[in-house]
């Protein structure tokens, strides 16, 4: 079949690979009915990250199954499901502490840039739904898999709730879906920092309140403007670098909690400055796996349109412009059919 | 009076000073009951952190008010009060919000190893008793000060609950009280870390489960073994230093808490390595004020016996032999009789 395989910085191209087989009495293989670029995928293409040899790219996915392995019994040929892009068992301490990032098994997907993948540990992994679902819904049930799931973690992580204040520092499809997620959890303001025109419609349309443009300290003294002086509960970290961490560090008020959700690289803190800060950190991979369930549900119900992140869509075989639009700051996301 | 000054590395006497009087209407002028000596206190006396002129060391403190300012309004002479040692208004969004330790009008207490202490903003800073406390429980009540509040603290930003595993690194005075708080708090296992007899034993008196006297790598394998494998989902981290921060990360689960409260000295942060870690961290000066009047209730009633960290006792004039004796562990902590 041709997918997308990554051989080195910048060199990205949709090539003949090897069909997607069982490879395991665990594994299903499945027919994606979509399939999408994540901001992650720019750090090797980029040179930032080492690329060993060829990688089959995308870990986002959606679509049909057509096979399983002989140990799976909760999903079957025929029907629609989603995936995180963390493979878990859901059957360990660390999956059933809701950490399914953490899982004792835990494997990334990859390869699903591609008309067939093979999804390991298929059972702790696929959440099917009762129907097939309607064409227009697959874009936001793809954005469950990954970058919605991961910009709802950034907001859990920060301890958004009903009447919360939030800041989300990066306007990124991550940053917009942290934006959706403190909204749907209630945050009564959703301060989002973008400086570009169609993110910050996007983001005021996903339910931000306020938009900053400024960066750095003047963007803190904004917030801080906006807040009576006082910071914000949770800020929704999405970026990775160190000035984004020290931007939501300072927008955030003391006893406030940071969710960071961008992979950090290059990121250090100093435990004495975090000391006097008083600032609440948690991030990592997220648990998608946790919040699938209601992720679809959100979806399905048409309560949330996710999909509207993909603001630029490309055949498959189109893929190194899809890369090169979204390293090029063109396209939010680019969404693949495959 | 005499009283205790600090003029630089080891260069600690118990010498002539001013009286404490009241400077600003806010301000209180207690007669200190007992006062003592903290482990942060070494850390000039070490030469560790800089001392800019005669320091008038002290900062934790109960006794009986013999003079207020103006200003004050909650307080009165004759009354018995206990402060944390962090000054704070108690009015400000970040005292309303619960951390005192980061008032908008924060200052540290200072002087408290001394018959008499000016305290500022008493009204929110002090707590009073109803009556006058029997002389057997003024170490208790004046342990609730800071030792006891900031191991409180510890727990309680590592989420100790009814039922939770902790794990409590370093057996100082505050890692001491960070048992006893979590024991408290309904913690069903402790696991204290600790490698002195004397420790070890107070530790089991104060509630811990298991010890572990193994450090680093097999520290972390010893908790591992003791957790089916799993961690902690609450760790006290009570040292500051890089060594201590990291056996703390590894002790915890991954979605754990660790509560940091040692003042960390040279301690740096890998972001990537705490996002793929995958826990939370919550640390700084403790906010005792939020905490006190519970504790206070806890000492009056005679549920806790926190006194029982001091197992030194000398006059105020002993006072070089009292950070002697901390300096070189042979005290876990000093209490001073003023």
């Amino acid at each position: 079949m041709l997918a997308t395989v990554l051989h080195g910085k910048g060199e990205i191209r949709c090539e003949e690979v090897a069909e997607a087989t069982i490879q395991k009495p665990t594994d299903a293989i499945i027919k994606l009915s979509a399939s999408c670029i994540c901001g992650s995928d720019l750090w090797p293409y980029r040179g930032l990250q080492p690329v060993n040899g060829p990688a089959h790219m995308g870990h986002e996915y959606c679509g049909v199954v057509v096979e399983v392995g002989d140990a799976v019994k909760t999903v079957r040929p025929g029907q629609f499901v989603v995936g995180s892009f963390c493979i878990s068992d859901s059957t360990c301490p660390h999956c059933r502490f809701g950490f399914q990032s953490s899982c004792d098994q835990r494997e990334f997907m990859s390869g699903a840039q591609a008309p067939y993948a093979r999804v390991p540990l298929a059972d702790g992994t696929l959440v099917a739904t009762a129907e097939m679902p309607s064409d227009d819904l697959i874009p936001s049930l793809l954005a469950t898999s990954d970058v919605l799931g991961t910009g709802w973690y950034a907001a859990d992580a920060a301890g958004v709730q009903e009447g919360s204040t939030a800041v989300v520092v990066g306007d990124g499809a991550v940053g917009l879906m942290g934006v959706l997620s403190a909204k749907q959890m209630g945050a009564s303001r959703i301060i989002a920092m973008s400086r570009h025109k169609s993110r910050q419609d996007l983001a005021l349309e996903f339910g931000a309140t306020d938009i900053v443009s400024e960066r750095g300290d003047e963007g803190v003294a904004r917030i801080k403007e906006l807040t009576n002086g006082i910071g914000a509960e949770s800020v929704l970290e999405c970026v990775g670098t160190q000035e984004s961490m020290m931007q939501a560090m300072h927008c955030a008020r003391p006893g406030g909690k940071i969710g960071f959700v961008g992979v950090p690289h290059g990121l250090q803190i100093d435990g004495q400055n975090l000391f006097f800060q008083q600032k609440s950190l948690l991030g990592g991979p997220a648990p998608v796996r946790r919040f699938l369930p209601h992720l679809m549900d959100l979806v399905l119900g048409r309560k949330i349109n996710p999909g509207k992140v993909f603001d630029l869509e490309l055949p498959l075989s189109d893929v190194a412009e899809g890369y090169r639009a979204m390293d090029e700051r063109r396209a939010i996301k680019t969404l693949l059919r495959v």
